[in-house]
């Protein structure tokens, strides 16, 4: 908990006095906006991954050991991005569910967990089990349906 | 495995650079989307630091401390994300110049140059010289003005 007291005391101020960073963007756009954007850099690195550990493309070992490595980074972005005033975007469409703000231990634990696993590929994509690899591809593919069926909309 | 083949199913297609995460997406727009929600996340932390070195909001030790670090992170993403045939987009518009493409080695130094200083932040943010942790986050902020003076359009 306290190593994420900083960043809580840093959304509160975000949330109350950051600048706009574009002038002609509402503060829930700009908050969507920002949420997608970190899930496109997900997707960008786990997708291959995903497919490579399906046997839907051809294995790459250094690939995978560059890209386990980025999302492990990525996957500890902080997760409270979803201040009161985002859950409706004005010209963006979220589709984060209203779980999200009503149920944040339960976020806080799935997006834990996805910390967790990506860390965990990070290491086993060092070594040369290729098995084992494709397995904790799938253990990071388990975290991000759990979240998406918890807090993503269809 | 099977858990997350709905998840997977959409991220099959794979280029060279990158793989197609959406049916109804060109492989260009696809890269142009990535490239822009790497550079909304790089403005979410830089921006409210950018703010503070300037006077034009409350210093925030703590929140420095943790943004710069993230920076840090989001400036070593890999800079290759500019393949031919990304120059332009179907549906999406992007303000990165010819020269993205046509001067690689300028674009990696300039790229070096916001690693490095990044870096450097992410360290004397560590520290309690307010004078100095605002003066580095203006030599970050140089090299983003310098990357977008050559490679962006206006």
């Amino acid at each position: 908990m306290t190593r994420f007291t900083p960043y809580i005391a840093g959304v509160l101020m975000l949330g109350a006095a950051a600048p706009s960073l574009a002038a002609d963007e509402s503060k829930a756009d700009e908050q969507i906006k920002y949420r997608q954007s970190a899930m496109t850099l997900v997707k960008t690195y786990f997708g291959p991954m995903g497919a490579m550990s399906q046997d839907k493309m051809p294995f790459d070992k250094a690939r995978v050991a560059q890209y386990s490595e980025i999302l492990a980074m990525l996957a500890k972005l902080p997760v409270d991005q979803y201040p009161a005033g985002s859950e409706k975007g004005d010209k963006l469409k979220t589709r984060a569910k209203a779980e999200a703000w009503t149920d944040g231990a339960k976020l806080k634990q799935v997006n834990d967990k996805f910390v967790q696993e990506s860390a965990k590929l990070a290491q086993v994509a060092k070594g040369n089990d290729v098995k084992a690899i494709k397995a904790q591809i799938g253990a990071v593919g388990k975290t991000c349906k759990a979240c998406h069926d918890d807090f993503k909309e269809k």
